[in-house]
Parts: C-alpha cells; sequence; structure tokens
C-alpha cells in the first residue's frame, strides 16, 4: 500500500463510546498506535467479562506496527495491553511511569509474556520512522496523563487523549496550554479532542477544592471513623486524602485489592508520597478508637463484591457500620452504575451511618473537561480540521456544534465511527474507508468474537428459565419404554413444581398415544416433544422457556 | 383486637422507595387503604413482569376493610388493583374521574370483576365508619390528583400523595395551599410527605414554562417534520402539545398503545380537549409534507418494543426517521434507564435527526415537589409528628433532617419501613409492630412470591449457560449403553461446540470406565457425572454453567 503522502488514521475501538479505546496513525507503510483499552459489557451481554477492540486490521497489517503509545493508565486505555502483547509481543509500547507501572503489574497478573517498555515525560519528542511524537502533560483523574502531537510530513495532528484544565494541580503541573497554544501558532493540520463532557457547561471543579471539602467534612467529625471510597486509580485523590489523615492524625487502613495495588505502585515510583507509619492494617482497626481511624476503599460504583459493598450489608469480617459512622463517596456514579450505588447508600443509612455523597457535597470533581475548557483546547490549537472524540454520538455531534459556534466550517470537521479510516493532507481530510473494528468480547478464557446465538441463549435462559424433556421410544413398537422424564430451572415455583411436572408429563404421554412413533425420526419426534411442550407451557404461564427435548430410541 | 382508641397506619408497599404504593389506616376494627400500585423489576429479578405489594395483611383482616382510596393513576399507584379486586372484589374504590377511568380501562383488559367504583372531587369529604376522609386538589404530573386528609378520633392525619406546588397549573386550579393551610390550623396531628425529590434544591418548574420551551421549539423549525416523546399519563404536557399543533397548524398522529390509551380516556371524560379534526391516523400521515406533521410518542424511557426505540434502529413500518426531522424528549430519564434512553438518542442522531432533551433544553418538568415547596408544605400544615414517605431510605433521612431544620423535635419523626406499624394517638406516635409486606413477584400467569431460588436459577444461567448430560447405563453390567449425550446452551461458541462436546463425552466415558457402575444408586451416578463435567468445563473454560445429569438406567 503507499500513502501518496498521506496520513491515515484508523480508529479501531470503542464500544458505546467512539474514537476511544484504540487508534492507528499510519504513513508510509509504518503504523503508531495510541491506547489499547477494554470495557466493561453492560445487562446486555450477559456473562462476558470484559470488551476489547477488534485486531483483525492490525493483524492484516502486523509488519508495520511500530509502537504502542499510551496516554493515560485508566483500563479503558491500557486495559486490552496484555492481549495485545500476546499478538503483538515485538511492538515497543510508550507511557508515563505511571502508565507503564500499571501495564507492568496487569502483566505480571497474565502469562508472562517480556515485552519493551520506554518511559518518556512530557514535551520529549520521540522518532519513529516517518513519526514525530511530541507528549503533552495534561490533567485527567489519574496522573501521569499524556495528550500527544503527531507529525508527519502530511502534518501533524493533536490527540488530546482524556484530559482536563485543573487551575490547581495536586502535582503542581497545569495542562501545558501555553504548549497547546505554540503548536496551535505553529500550525495544527487535525484536532482529535475529547468529548465526555461536552454536554456540561461552564468549568470541571478543581482537585483542590474537592481536598478542601474533604477537609471541611474531617474538621466536623472529629470524634467519627471515618471511611472515604473513592477510585482506586485516582492518585491524586489518594495523595490529598492521607495528606488529611496525615493532619488530622488518624491512621488509614486501606481495602479493596486495587487501592492496596495503585498505592503499591504509585509509591513505588514516586507518584504518591506519605508517611509510612500512618498506614495500618485493616485487621489492626480494632487496637485503635473511631477518631483515630481512616478507611479507605473501592466498591464507590456499588460493585457486588466490593470491601465498601459487604460493609454496607453487614459481610465485610473486620468492619461493623454503626452510628459513629461517617461514608464520604468521594465518587460519582458512572452512568448505568446508580441503582447499585444508591443501593450501598440506603443500607449504610439504614445501620445508622451518615453518607456524605456528590449530590450534598463536593466531594467529587469530573476528570473531564467541560465546554469552557474545551473551547479553551480549540481556541489554543485552532487546527485546520476537527474531528471530536471519545463519547457516545450525541456528545460527538455537540462537540461539532461548539466547534462551529467557535467559527470552524463544518466541511473542516468530521465525525468518527468504530472502523472508519480518513486520509489527511497538508489540505484535505477526507473519510477514505471502513475496516473490521469494534469489539471482541471476552468470556472466562475464551477470546473470540463471541456469536450472539449464545447471547440470545443466555437471554433467554435469564429470562424464562429452562425446561429439558427426554423421552424413550420403543423402535419398533412406536410405544414409549418408561416415563419421559422432565426438569425445568427458573420456570415454576416450588410449591407448583411438582403438580406442574406431573401435568406436563400427562399431557405429553397422551399427546404421544394419538400417534404412530413406529420407524419415526428422533429429529422430527424432537420436534414434535418440543413444540407441544413448548405450547403447553405458554398456555399455562405465558412464559417461554428454553425447551430441550431428548429422544432415546429403544 | 382493640385499637384502644388508636390510629395504625401499616405500611405495606415498596420495593426501593419506602411508604409507597399502598398504606393501610386502621381505627376501630375498621380499615382503609391508600393506594394500591405496581413498580416494574430491575435487572436484579429477570424475568419478572411486575411486583404488587404483599396482601397476606390484608387478607388476615378482609373484613375491615372498607374502601380502597387513590391518589391518582399513576401506575405505582393503581397498577396493583386488579389484583386487589382478584382478592377483595367487595371493597369500593374511591378517587378522582381520570384515577377511576384509569383503572377502569385497566379492569378490562384482565378478565372482568365487577367492583364498585365512587368518583371523587377536591374538597369531597366522605365518611367511612369512624374516618372522615377529605380530598385536597394537588399537582403533579398527571391529572386528577389527590391528597387527603384522614380524621378519626385519634386525630387526623394529611396524606400528600405524589405532589408539587404548580403556579401556573395547566388546568387551572393550584395544589390547595389555603387549604393545607387552614387544616394545618385546625391541627394535624401526622403529615405523611412524600419525598422523592427532596435532595433537590429550590422549586420545580412549571408546567407551563415546559409549554414555552416547546413553544420556542416549534417556531424555531417550521419546515421540519417533528416528534414529541413523553409519558403517556402526562395529560397536560399532551394538552399543551396539542395546543402547539392547533397553533402552528400540524396534524397530530400518535404512536404508541398506551398513549392511544391515555388520549381516548382523557377525551372522553373532558380531561384533554381539542380540535378533532387534527388527530390523522399513523398510516395516513405520507398525505402531509413534513411541516404538517407532529408525531406524539411514547418510548421516551427506550424501551425496547416502543415507537420511538423502533424509529430510531430503523424497525419501523410508516416512519423513516432522517435529516429533517427534530426529535424531542419530552421527558428524563427514570433512574436506571439511562442507557437505553441515550442508545435511542444516539440512534437518531446518527439517523441525522436533530435531537432535543432535557440536557439541552427545558423541555421537561418533574412532578414532584423540590426542598423549597416541601417546606412549604411543613410551613402550612405544622404538624405534630412527621413521618417522611415516598422515597429511597436515603430521601427519607434528608426529609428528616429538612424537618428538623425546620424546627421539628427529632423525637416527633418516625421513619417508615416495609412493613412498618405505627400507633397514633392525639399525644403520641410509635412504631407497634411489623407485619409480613414488600413485594409479590408476578411472572407471566403466575401471582406468588418467587422464591429466591428460581432468580438465582435464571441468573446462573444467564451468565454461564446450561450444560445436559445423559446417560443410560445397564444395571446389571454396570456398562454404558451407547454414548452419553450432551447439550450445551450459552456455554461455547459454534465454532468450538463438536471439539467441546467431543472432548467431554471421552473425559466422561474415561472416568466412568475407572469405576464399578454396577447395583449404583441413581443419584450417586448423577451427582458423580454432574462432578466430573462441571469440573472439566470449569478447567476449560473457567466457566460454571448450571450442569443437569439424567441418568437412565436400563
Amino acid at each position: 500500500m503507499n500513502n501518496n503522502n498521506k496520513l491515515k488514521i484508523t480508529f479501531l475501538g470503542g464500544v458505546g463510546e467512539i474514537g476511544k479505546n484504540m487508534t492507528a496513525f499510519e504513513y508510509n507503510n509504518e503504523i503508531i498506535i495510541v491506547d489499547c483499552g477494554l470495557t466493561f459489557p453492560g445487562d446486555d451481554l450477559p456473562g462476558v467479562d470484559v470488551v476489547i477492540p477488534d485486531f483483525t486490521y492490525l493483524a492484516a497489517n502486523k509488519d508495520k506496527i511500530k509502537a504502542l503509545l499510551l496516554t493515560h493508565g485508566h483500563e479503558d486505555h491500557i486495559g486490552g495491553v496484555p492481549f495485545f502483547l500476546q499478538q503483538f509481543s515485538k511492538v515497543p509500547i510508550y507511557g508515563s511511569k505511571l502508565t507503564l507501572a500499571l501495564v507492568d503489574h496487569k502483566m505480571r497478573e497474565h502469562q508472562k509474556v517480556s515485552y519493551k517498555a520506554i518511559t518518556v515525560k512530557p514535551k520529549n519528542v520521540l522518532k519513529i520512522g516517518s513519526f514525530s511524537v511530541e507528549f503533552i502533560k495534561v490533567s485527567h483523574s489519574i496522573a501521569g496523563c499524556l495528550a500527544m502531537c503527531i507529525t508527519t510530513p502530511a502534518g501533524s495532528v493533536i490527540h488530546t487523549g482524556d484530559f482536563k484544565i485543573d487551575f490547581e494541580p495536586i502535582d503542581g503541573t497545569m495542562t501545558d496550554l501555553q504548549r497547546f497554544g505554540e503548536l496551535g501558532k505553529k500550525g495544527v493540520n487535525l484536532l482529535l479532542c475529547e468529548s465526555t463532557n461536552v454536554c456540561r457547561p461552564g468549568y470541571s471543579i478543581s482537585e483542590k477544592s474537592v481536598g478542601r471539602a474533604l477537609d471541611e467534612i474531617f474538621k466536623a467529625h472529629p470524634d467519627n471513623r471515618l471511611f472515604v471510597a473513592t477510585f482506586a486509580s485516582n492518585i491524586h485523590r489518594l495523595q490529598q486524602i492521607l495528606n488529611l489523615a496525615e493532619k488530622y492524625k488518624r491512621k488509614v487502613a486501606f481495602t479493596g485489592r486495587s487501592m492496596l495495588n495503585i498505592i503499591d505502585v504509585g509509591s513505588k515510583i514516586g507518584e504518591i508520597t506519605y508517611n509510612k507509619d500512618i498506614i495500618i492494617d485493616i485487621d489492626k482497626i480494632d487496637k485503635y478508637s473511631d477518631k483515630e481511624l481512616l478507611i479507605v476503599t473501592t466498591g464507590s460504583q456499588g460493585e457486588p463484591l466490593s470491601a465498601l459493598t459487604r460493609m454496607a450489608m453487614g459481610e465485610f469480617k473486620q468492619i461493623k457500620i454503626g452510628a459513629n459512622d461517617v461514608i464520604i463517596f468521594s465518587s460519582s456514579p458512572i452512568p448505568g452504575n446508580e441503582k447499585s450505588v444508591y443501593n450501598v447508600i440506603n443500607a449504610l443509612f439504614q445501620k445508622g451511618a451518615d453518607v456524605i455523597y456528590d449530590e450534598l457535597a463536593e466531594v467529587h470533581a469530573s476528570g473531564h473537561a467541560c465546554q469552557e475548557e474545551i473551547k479553551t483546547i480549540h481556541a489554543l490549537v485552532k487546527p485546520k480540521f476537527f474531528m471530536p472524540i471519545h463519547g457516545e454520538y450525541r456528545h460527538l455531534k455537540m462537540h461539532k456544534q461548539l466547534a462551529m459556534m467557535l467559527g470552524m466550517q463544518e466541511r473542516n470537521i468530521l465525525l468518527p465511527a468504530i472502523g472508519m479510516q480518513v486520509e489527511m493532507s497538508q489540505n484535505s481530510i477526507k473519510k477514505c474507508g471502513v475496516v473490521i473494528a469494534g469489539q471482541r468480547l471476552i468470556d472466562g478464557y475464551g477470546i473470540g468474537d463471541m456469536e450472539s446465538n449464545v447471547l440470545k441463549e443466555r437471554k433467554q435462559l435469564s429470562e424464562d428459565g429452562i425446561c429439558v424433556v427426554g423421552l424413550t421410544v420403543n423402535n419398533v413398537s412406536g410405544d414409549l419404554v418408561g416415563e419421559p422424564f422432565i426438569i425445568t430451572r427458573g420456570v415454576v415455583y416450588q410449591d407448583e413444581a411438582e403438580a406442574f411436572v406431573q401435568d406436563t408429563k400427562n399431557m405429553l404421554i397422551a399427546s404421544l398415544k394419538e400417534q404412530d412413533l413406529r420407524g419415526c425420526e428422533p429429529a422430527v419426534l424432537r420436534n414434535t416433544v418440543k413444540r407441544a411442550v413448548s405450547n403447553f407451557i405458554f398456555k399455562r404461564t405465558k412464559r417461554k422457556p428454553m425447551v430441550l427435548a431428548i429422544v432415546i430410541l429403544d
């Protein structure tokens, strides 16, 4: 393939959100990839564990792949890396110190594969074949986030990654607005800008203002046992919480595997610093009074097996929730999790605890830019072309409108789609194709495209249950041998089960007596049985369980 | 049972929300009931159709029941009536004209049972035994809503039902603040006040302001085909939409069974009025140009089978969505529905339509009172005792705090719970017991307490699938007769299925050969087979499907 001096961009990832998870940049037979994330499936994919991008296109272009660049360490940007390395083990991976430390931890959990990881920093410029990639510091809800300016002879592209503008960043280094401006001044062909919060007017609140709100709560509850539930990956939030523990002389006990992991990884590489003396083991909390304790936990999304949910349900060995407990949800429900989160909050209230959550106080800040922040980036970069990325279609559409309000011509804006390929030159951008892309469903050990029949079957099973009917027929006489057996699961309630099974049997025996079954084909008989039983159950229960018929010829 | 001049209040309904759906008031061996609603189950109850209150307590006190009083016609307040009348067919039902018309429609859909329905109006006072019940006009998101003042020798109770204070009501009659004040002045013992929006500061917006926002949209899109999706039961919203159609000279086509039903019921009883000429059948829309059309539809919650969802997916025969369409969601997502709603919005955008929803414009007003409205009711009624009702526990808790901020003593506030009984006299209120209450799960035709085993089974089926294993053993020789048969559903993907089944068979044959099966008990053999197959599948797939073993002795 010849690129004709054009840069080809392929959007490979995305379930629900578009232009996320994984994007390939191709110039002159070389490919560099930005991110390789996973998503967690909703209730429409029962039993699916995770969803990763489809690698079909990459496999077909395996030899061209020169690098995988990671914007930051969230699962939706690095979660697919172990699967990627299974297939493309020679591709070097670039990312910030924290991002790579998180990848490393992930790789040690999976089967061991050796791979090449190279740490990069803001302002570093990387030469990879015809590509030059400059990394730009951005703020977000995890440390070590990088936007990228990808330059080729076809022009330069700025990919924001996930970002916000935080004027009071915890690590003291702001989203590098100046550099966005400088690059814009030099001329940027294409801006790829995230769209998560594009429907929210104004500015996101700063991480430090969350710290101040938490400080107020610590101050107001000197005698209570305090709990903070938050996202494990939000290192700056954890840093602030640890600072408050020190200020208010409380010992900190962490619960939740991912929380312990991030603290371990983060402190090893110096992204989080604290006095080791203030950390105690969760098994040791009995030695301290309530006012000396702070418990930091995962489970802010109401995850059923998390420490916090188990505390709320009274199933956590070391901690019984009571009237002297104050639990702060330093988080907000991810769309789709609202019910689970409020169930946990209600359960905690019912155990007598006081619960403070984002509806009641400013205890969480989003990591994504709101409208005015997005406008700021547009105004600094002033790109020739623009593609909104990282959002549902409604967000991309809104982001397009916002760019037009800022003066961009509609013809210079393209909306991405899953699998879309665009070609960019100095003076043009256009759609040039569609490749196989989107979701691969991962289920237990299996990696593969889970077919819709499996999911359909699981759905039917979950809604109406199953009825297995077996019978033996003497092929010569055509008579039933013995009684049919019937097993149901998830169809009828225990007190009706016996009568139900007996009635179904009687119906089936009567119905088969009317037919001559001598020399009958098993497949035909199976269908007859299936239909008779399905109809009978539907009449009786208005339900359509899956019916499996087993016919044995004697 | 002797009431000792006390009023007993029993909270019989509620899933998720407490003090909702159904409440019984008992004095001197007479019971009157307020509301009989249903709720729709979440994903945690797969295959359950609806959930109604448990009638066990009422059945045990059947002869005492004198009346069922309905506050308004929403499903969560009247949906259980047909089930109630199956058991308590002699109990007369009281409600507003619209509420009873909706009950009547519902009864005609169910099996025919004759029952007694009595229409009441605001300011009516009803004498039922020792009870005197006065109905008070309130605004909400459906017409014909009534609060109640229930008076007995033990004192009077105000039950707000669902309400808001709308200063510009569509029907011209406001929530009767004066009467709340008068009753308060005379002395109210207990206030039962709804809590849905108690976490929202300020005032709810008025229904008329929604009308003004819709008017702006109609005005701004003179040439587009317009769609409005809203809740069928919101008669005042529909009235405003019909008025706009007339003003902008558009014909109105309704889609969605519940929408057609409410228009039919509402116009018969005069709750909604319009020029019949403007209504056209959905099959006739081809005769009109886009700018002459307004399509009013259900499906604002992203319900999979609704007309709007089918339009968005391109599966609605009469309507193809395109670039000249403007679709207004005059609604907001009910918690838990966010994902489905945004899926539909994204799909409509992707078909080129413009979509206007509550994040982007003031096209919906909640029907529930916000903080300042709730405070107004408290200030007018000034009850001796207070119980927050109709909310999750976190709402009740917040409502309690709000009442205390307004000056109530904590000891005069009680939080209800499902099944809780309280006893009220002129000078006291206290918890006096707990009765069987809560949810009855309705699934197809069945009415009964669905046991958790059924739900557990359905969940397992939906997450990991099922594997049915059958084998015939000669009881004398202990040999397998023929091959085992294995059927799986929702376990493995099609391309692996054959190999998987063969390997499982081989494993099973090998494993059984090692054992002496002569004279073996079927139950024991079943367990052996089940365990062997479960372990084999788990090792291979990390999944735990339900395994059913069938053993036939030959």
